[in-house]
């Protein structure tokens, strides 16, 4: 390990720190140590997800329960400050955004190419691995991918979310020309309209039932804006993303979709859904869903670096990581976007 | 038009016609005269489809509405007996199996060679379009493919059903060492799971509420036979095929795939169907649905004049046109699996 | 057939006609009437292509042999004028583009979406089918597409070019962030490269033995040059399209490709080429070439009616059709990109 | 590590060294020690391959030179009898099929499935790497495949080439119904040609010079029989495979395949061959290479333990490891196809 004395950390670094539901404490803990093939980042910014206000609010999501203390947060940007055995010394120093899985590149899901469904992944802020709501976090080393200057370190931690954007538009074949449908216009929906028309999608409609939300997405992304209680019956896409996780949206937009078309489920929702099946088949639409993205890194950051995806923008809130509870709230107050934590400041 | 002699029809021909509900009668009509690209086919078998039944009992499937007096039956075979302009007189004389759609030839769908999913489409036996349950028909030359002698008549109809199981193991990505669960072992099932060993696949597993069904199965390609009502968590498939079109199928079936695994629905049930979406999207499956099929039958016809499926075996009934109303209700006695009606006899 | 009188054809047309190497004449034949399913074009615009001119000094191309009097041309623009039967009366009027092509619509190549592969194609200004050096032509329905007014004629006449550029990319994988090689800054190698460009790639290698060349395709398309007879080597992209046709360009442009990467070879060269086959082996790379195009009219319409690819910037001379000669001989000028004739001036 | 008393190694292992042209020796060398993630495994079939023996003829192939003793053989199978850190100690005492690569699984290709061109690929037997013949080698755990005992050692071994098979029929996408061509009937030839039958190839033709060979492919996978020397122009493939490496073979295929089908050159010959690229590019062929294999093993395990592969009929001479060299020479012999060194005799 290769920490350099201008970098060298104290012992400890400071995390927000989950014990229950609507429980979270500002506690020192060790430093970790990156092990071999790992780096050690000084974490400068970290989105807030909804499934971090998730864990703050409900204690759990689906089968993952919090019985013991969490760090939250994984869309993380930072600095490395030192470096593992097997790991070029002259990361240090490089600005990076992270990749928050450990996946464990043996498995045949490793090795076919899609390691987001690693049965043995870890995954930042999913217990029991901790997160990114810390002053340092260990991240292996190809996971953790150089910025340029022109991406700020806001954008460097949203390119988390951007990835869950550019995985969704692959999965749904989006191109040049393609004609694509977003439902819910939140952070995630904003983002995948905005990588659908930069992967040179023609039309990108978008639905939701906040006239604000709808006027924000067509300054970024959006050409069309639908209220999300309108039939989308008259629409014709190739594609149809749903950000909303919400039945009526998936609904509503199946019936928008071309014959031979994709549907993409992004957004979580109930565990059950009641899917138009005779028109999906008639149709022979091809659904599937996307959980977390697999080696979208390179082109998310040069989505942004080429200026043709803007996370900043997104930005609503930034608090310090002792302010960490406000951050996971700020979903409950109006025009709220997407809070960040900063835990240097 | 190219009619030797030999072969000249006469003026009218035998057809069994649906006048409403359950209302079958044997009329006279005009034959049919082959235009420019079309054969004139001496009908030899056709096989009755859960389709035709249903029309029959309900006078309707879904938008599909018997308005009309129409003539039922889509699987059908017969031999040449006359050819329209353009057409290679020497096809007059041939055996060939009928696919029994219409595309229009020009569409964004058709020309991209999903022409199943054409808007344009005329299908044998679907209203308004008249089927094969006639002494002959009318197809277009392209549509109509030589079989060999060792494909009997009624494997020559039969490979209609089968092209519905080349289609979904296509379209589920079946191949050599492939896992596939198929739900329901009627002929549409047992067709399948065929097809998926004729397609390499090292597993089929098939499961049905019948004893009876199962040991057929177990004798004519699948592997592993299930009860319907038993759990099939336990199963992990590359590949899930539904011949049921029941939702508890479809949802028992579902948790049997293995992450990326795809999901491929062939029976027709309900409009809507409450689907596990959660676990859809955790595991990055695929669903889909088939309509019919696209380019199968020179496939489907190699895999039965090899010897890999085996079609003739599925025939539990044989009746003249006279007696079609007899084959539209085979459905209802215990034991059958597929009912011909041979219109030459 | 439809025909306003606003818009009737007299009883013949003029044409530019090949009759011998270097013996063009301009005629006038009988007025083409459109058959079922077609319409008659008034054609504004048809660009040269290298083709042409190699018919007009060589006499053939391939198996190709000009053994009869031909009307050259195939990229060619114009507005219907009447319409066959079947035909929407309401065509009349449109200004389209033509796609200069008449697969079989039946064989398998067609029925699986690859109608380009057509045995029994028919294509414009390909022995013994005429082109469009004439003031009116016939073509199917469907492959007269509609351009907007923000399109020139000058530019729906070049959609046939720019299809090329489209399907090469398409073969070649390009989108967003893919790194491409394009070797010829002729008129399809900087198409190539805008099309790449308008398909997302992050960078666009252009490489050619004309600075004044590189310097144009620099303003439309490409981000970086190469003098053509430098090396390569240093570069990694994802994809190389060749559009020089020369054998030192394609072994130059093989080493500059990734690991699994494509090489898209479009420039028609020598019938052999030595290629670096352990390098390509060693590699995956997967080369192909194209042939035509297929399914790429909407698609090229929309990039031009965007603005993400400019047409008009290629043309350097026009002509009308009484000097067609002068157009297929303006390869010879230096400073030439596109010519066109202008077959109603 | 985990090993059990019973099978204890010595300190020492023998080992058959190449230390120049034509000088093989046999010396004893540490037992390797598995490492985190790695077994230990007692050499029990090691198949000589072409590339053995051209490293002892030549002391090269292309880049790699044997510039350091160099231990030869990655065709291996064997029974583990340690294992490292993280390992199941369970596996102690497993027949396996050896996978005898060590990807780095962090760079972009092992992240995408494609680790066979990693770039920091370990790969037995290529020089400075060492081989397995040895009695006793270490691999990466995952890279140690469990055999069923219905598969001998020899087969085992021999899954290795039967890889090299299977990623040549997949990239060709060989499957039910295709029509194959296969040149050269070696080793490589006749296990593809088996595949191809295995995957449902319809036809498989094969080309050779020699007689013998032919006969012995046409008892082994192939449906049809072609002299090498004969012209191929008449056949219609959807796929042809080169297992020559001659250019030859590889200008005598081309003409055979459909337009857009696939060739796929598996044999290594000269790094330039001469293509007839006018047709390829007219019929938009792709070509491609093989390089080694990736996630081929279970696959092809599977199609050994199922019966519808045969590797045992390869085998035509058994050496010890201390006459290592006859089986390097073993190609200079008629008759010969593949010869085997067996470590623990």
């Amino acid at each position: 390990m290769t920490a350099p004395s201008s970098a060298a950390p104290g012992t400890t670094v400071r995390a927000s720190v989950l014990h229950g539901i609507g429980d979270v404490r500002l506690e020192r803990r060790a430093v970790p140590a990156p092990g071999p093939g790992e780096v050690l980042v000084e974490v400068t910014a970290v989105g807030v997800c909804g499934s971090d206000t998730h864990y703050y609010t409900h204690g759990r999501i689906g089968p993952f329960s919090v019985d013991a203390p969490l760090v939250l947060g994984h869309e993380a940007a930072g600095r490395i400050v030192a470096v593992g055995d097997g790991v070029a010394p002259d990361r240090v120093g490089s600005r990076v955004s992270i990749e928050p899985q450990r996946p464990c590149r043996r498995c045949d899901q490793c090795k076919t190419g899609r390691y987001n469904l690693c049965p043995e992944m870890e995954f930042f802020a999913t217990p029991p691995i901790d997160g990114a709501f810390a002053e340092r976090v260990v991240i292996a080393d190809d996971f953790a991918y150089d910025v340029p200057d022109s991406v700020s370190d806001a954008a460097a931690a949203l390119i988390e979310p951007l990835s869950v954007g550019v995985w969704a538009c692959q999965k749904a074949g989006v191109g040049a020309g393609s004609r694509v449908l977003v439902t819910g216009a939140g952070p995630v929906g904003v983002i995948t309209a905005q990588v659908a028309r930069a992967l040179g999608a023609s039309e990108v409609h978008i639905s939701d039932l906040s006239e604000e939300r709808l006027r924000f997405a067509l300054e970024h992304g959006a050409t069309h804006t639908h209220r999300a209680d309108a039939s989308l019956d008259h629409l014709e896409v190739d594609a149809f993303i749903d950000a909303s996780g919400a039945q009526s949206a998936i609904r509503a937009g199946i019936p928008a979709v071309r014959p031979a078309g994709v549907v993409v489920l992004v957004g979580l929702g109930a565990d059950d859904v009641l899917l138009p099946m005779a028109l999906l088949q008639n149709r022979e639409l091809v659904l599937t869903g996307v959980f977390r993205y697999a080696n979208t890194w390179p082109l998310a950051i040069g989505l942004v670096a080429e200026g043709r995806v803007d996370l900043d923008c997104l930005v609503t809130e930034r608090h310090g990581l002792a302010d960490a509870e406000s951050a996971l709230t700020a979903g409950e107050r109006p025009g709220n976007m997407k809070a960040l934590v900063l835990p240097q400041e």
